[in-house]
């Protein structure tokens, strides 16, 4: 199966499905029906509001109108999940959660996938196009959680966040809808640390079951389970370690955080120098001697502390 | 003390350290000596390459050609800490460790704080002032190891990255030199997961000693113990969280993607509903009732999985 590039610059096919933008599918096209929005691949069902799959993430979403509760701020959107509507009137008749599609979005959210973003001219919203659908770009599910909707009943909530310089209708109101800004005043928000990850990170997650090769622990969310992908020598200048399996390790947060900044290295017999015990491997999955090495000469005669 | 904005827009000053960029002091600026720099508050010492204290971070550090391991690329620079050198030959002849000021510069990587770069004539790179010395704006430590020198001896070393649209002197070698890149070829890296901070929640990190308030936990790293603010109500639009001390938690990385993401949620009486035990509590800190109930009501009726 071919695979065309990423999910910031163009889409990565992973077991058939479309993650990320598309190559002729330029932000702002102008669609006339679903079906010409399915053929164009920009949003693959004729109905379904969200294309995806729980194991892969969402490819895309349309915002067409079916759901009032949905709020559209431009950049920002507050998007409600599938299930538990009426058909006919289109009112919620039972609670949502996050399974099928939903959790097609709640993989995304977990895994930092960026989701297509389709708004149709039904949606009703001054961010819609005045006709037909129109692709708007990648948009972040920067968090999901329920809450009862207007008819009562439980309802699947993803915030939507446009990616920086990927939409054309992004349509910020200042002082209003950035994160960590409040109505009332501003909040000074800084980045404390940005956990990065790569097509190949996220397939040794899925190898290891997203279950620590440090201490064993598998962090079950709402929806799905969460790791974090580990370059153990660190991709960028000026280590320029490979994005190679070799060179990648499935960790908790915790345990991604200590490896990287000194809290513990790997021997060469895979045997963990400050903390106990040994990595965990997984079938199909083994780490390269050279680039522990690598690693153990960052903290070299370091006195790891670890977890206490 | 008085607390003037921010660490991304202007200078907080915690505890008489001034972290952030200064008023009046534009990036590009150039000063006549360092004593100037010093007169400016850009760079408050007039000899030490850094200025910062391990409890609260690095203020600014200077690039004057004193150690000759320094890489500078522009908009990346991989800096030597202090110590160990002789001071007539300005050669190593002793290890460095993170103590003393480089620990400072820990304590700026594993909390997300802006480091003010000045940069010196004498400093010798195509990125020097033509003479005296220029504010080139703020960076992030983005990593910190430890390696050999020219000199045979273990030197700390701080790759610093120009925080985006801060630095006029930003020069990104096209190909080279971003985070995720390989010299031979181009490894397509996404954002997975942001964790923000502000001055607050440090507050608060103090105040727990960095122990997670749902496990105890503690992280040690080389230099430095790691945590992590949670605001319990979400900052930013659509929840419109406070950031007040009533409304932040210390977690550990682990626990906060939990209390994220309907891993567990937290009772009026404090005990955890997905997990064991109570929030632990720190003399001088209370959370809201209020900002809880908002929690829970985000996961209400879900069944947190929580660690295994």
């Amino acid at each position: 199966m071919p695979t065309t590039a990423n999910e910031t610059g163009e889409s990565t096919r992973v077991n058939k499905t479309l993650i990320g933008s598309l190559r002729g599918v330029e932000v702002g096209s102008l669609f006339d029906s679903r079906r010409a929005l399915h053929d164009a691949g920009a949003h693959r069902a004729l109905q379904a509001g969200i294309v995806g799959r729980r194991e892969f993430g969402a490819e895309s979403i349309v915002l067409s109108g079916g759901y009032f509760d949905d709020e559209d701020h431009g950049s920002s959107i507050i998007y409600t999940g599938a299930g538990g509507r009426d058909p006919k009137t289109g009112r919620q008749i039972a609670d949502q959660d996050f399974t099928g599609h939903n959790q097609a979005l709640v993989t995304s959210c977990l895994n930092g996938l960026l989701v297509r973003v389709v708004r149709g001219a039904v949606h009703r919203s001054p961010h819609s196009p005045p006709f037909g659908y129109r692709y708007d770009g990648l948009f972040r599910v920067e968090r999901y959680w329920r809450e009862r909707g207007r008819d009562g009943f439980l309802i699947c909530r993803f915030q939507l966040e446009a990616e920086v310089g990927e939409s054309a209708r992004a349509d910020p109101r200042p002082g209003s809808e950035l994160p960590g800004e409040d109505s009332t005043r501003r909040t000074q928000v800084t980045a404390l640390r940005v956990v990065r990850d790569t097509a190949l990170g996220r397939s040794i997650k899925r190898l290891h079951d997203y279950t620590c090769q440090a201490c064993g622990i598998r962090l079950l969310c709402e929806g799905g389970p969460y790791a974090e992908a580990a370059h153990v020598k660190p991709l960028g200048s000026p280590h320029h370690g490979p994005d190679r399996t070799e060179n990648i390790l499935c960790l908790c947060p915790n345990h991604h955080v200590l490896f990287d900044n000194g809290g513990f290295t790997i021997e060469e017999d895979l045997s963990l120098r400050g903390l106990t015990g040994c990595l965990r491997l997984a079938r199909g999955h083994s780490v390269a001697a050279e680039y522990l090495a690598y690693h153990r000469a960052l903290w070299e005669h370091s006195t790891p502390g670890s977890l206490n």
